[in-house]
């Protein structure tokens, strides 16, 4: 594998783990179209690497990412005057490309949230396997206080959390914490300081690396195509990649492990 | 703007909001065929009209409603009995035809709730966009226990806080309040007494008026049809939505205000 | 009606309350593929009969149930080496229309939970309507762990829970206890210890008696086909059977128990 160069984002790998920050700390990691699309070649990157089993996303300086980048609209703006009407609407369409590509993606994806979390943010929190967030983290859909609309994130929104809880955020503007938003289901475990979050992470990755890569991955595949799928037809199809699973080396490594009271050749 | 007259609603307009009050105190406004024609001619009317931004649905004596109405039902029997064998199912119908719009409604729904919230009651509460209770307010689905169905109230229930709290509720009748109704994510907030009540309905109407009425009503459209709609035709449309958005007047003032650090004009 | 012969399963029935006990103790009721079956035959032998209004599913000695069974797996191993390649898939599939029949079974459901409530187990805690647990009960999904997918389990996970706590429960294979199965909504009340468990169930038991048996079971088919049938179609099916549930002999009765203030003919 390797990985892209890039200019608004930190990679680090350790192992089976791939940390992405995003890196642009003087705009709280606002996210430009430069950073949407350096997100997107590092997915498509890993993608098909099983060495890396988990993506952890973070930011720089304290806040994870406090939306869209100011500079990327007075650019459409230009754009748009100059005659290319669509610059908004391709800005705004690329952002919800890479939303649904980290959906999608077949590692666990874990985000770490601090600071602000507010609207593409708060729509990039929305798609992870596992979300962790400080306490005093802030989450908001500011969107139609400033006159515009959370065109490509208020959808992954009510898949997060439901439409019950989605309607008041988006029609509201309201923001609030971490307890909340756990509350909420849009993040799942809160930590009331830096150490705290960090020892949730640590515990996060230490229970991944205790799951069979590939059976992670099909099983990420499996609940993602649920309401998607007909029932039947995708039970079907999990009965047949379950007798793949048991008979492939992982299956015959985790029935061996759990005999004889080892951990398992992936746990690392 | 003209709004229809009302036997058993008082109307009352504040500025941007429409106060909806459900005024048949002595059978603690039980939603009777009249009521339900006349809600939806109230929604009819304002629909198109962006100067009602938010609509406040509260009951008069102290209690939100406490389901059909008996005197109804007999009138029912009646005509059932001289050979309109339909009577039961077009006033049932009616009934989820009211909620379904209210549902659909462009301005933000709030419903106050106190005291009885049953039946249809819950229903109703059930479609709102903020749902604020007194935290003695009694919710429940009282039907299987009087050998009927709730039949245009159970899907809008499933819809508000999903299956597997919607199952138990309609097939033991339970009754509870409140905390437990915020809990299950039938409400948003509770308060504990009428004043408590009164201030979140004005914090949440300060926030709704921060929010520009036309990027609120196209917001409110787009995440109503998520889980209707495939996601990615929902996205493409939302992109072309945000780029209209942020080149309506609506838009530029929204960013003018931003950076000029005063309210936007629409926050009256 | 005529309950099937079990050896895995005790039955005993208490006027309208069937009660099955999973019975393999030493396994931890581990779930055969003799156990499954026995479920079906016991499901499908009284989904017809209206006396039977309530079905209590429990673990004998302690605990629920704590997955797939090991000595079926090694038999399914032996058939495959003989090169019966399905013998995993139709074992794992078998599975899963248990437990989709189960969650389609015409009378109310309730799951007592204790000890064990792993795999498949867990699954079978996700269809009921009314899930009571322990809160020393342990829940989790431990496949990944052992190199093999929850393959029958994790859509219906996704059913019970949604999709944002689903995806973090199959990919990290945590555990966890009753308290924390309330807030993510697998259970809907916990216990403190055995005597509170039956307290709770016992109220179950009663609020399930004070409901008319038909119409919780037209109520139970309506709130399943939220989601899988348009809601239009829905609403208007549930007005003709609120149209004839008002007409029947429980609807009659059941106003007739109203206005007398007396308990109605089925609170037995």
């Amino acid at each position: 594998m390797t990985l892209p160069k890039t200019d608004t984002l930190q990679l680090n790998q350790d192992g089976p783990v791939l940390h992405v920050t995003l890196n642009r700390p003087d705009s709280r990691n606002a996210m430009s179209l430069t950073m949407v699309n350096e997100l997107m070649a590092v997915f498509e990157a890993i993608k098909d690497d099983t060495d890396v089993r988990a993506i952890v996303l973070r930011g720089a300086g304290g806040h994870f990412c406090a939306g869209g980048d100011i500079k990327d609209m007075a650019g459409a703006r230009q754009q748009a005057a100059r005659g290319d009407s669509d610059a908004f609407q391709k800005l705004n369409r690329r952002f919800g490309e890479m939303i649904t590509a980290a959906n999608q993606q077949p590692q666990v994806v874990i985000t770490v949230l601090e600071g602000a979390v507010l609207g593409g943010g708060f729509g990039l929190a929305c798609i992870s396997d596992v979300a962790i967030a400080h306490n005093g983290a802030t989450f908001g859909l500011p969107e139609t206080g400033l006159g515009v609309i959370p065109a490509q994130i208020a959808p992954f929104v009510v898949e997060r959390i439901g439409l019950t809880q989605a309607r008041r955020l988006a029609l509201t503007g309201i923001r609030f914490q971490g307890e909340e938003a756990r509350r909420l289901g849009i993040v799942h475990e809160v930590a009331a300081d830096a150490d705290g979050l960090d020892a949730l992470l640590e515990d996060t990755l230490k229970a991944v690396r205790k799951c069979a890569p590939h059976a992670n991955r099909v099983t990420k595949a499996l609940v993602l195509d649920v309401d998607h799928e007909p029932m039947e037809a995708l039970l079907d199809q999990a009965a047949k990649d379950f007798a793949a699973a048991v008979s492939s080396e992982e299956g015959q490594e985790g029935t061996m492990a759990f005999v004889q009271k080892r951990s398992a050749s992936w746990n690392q």
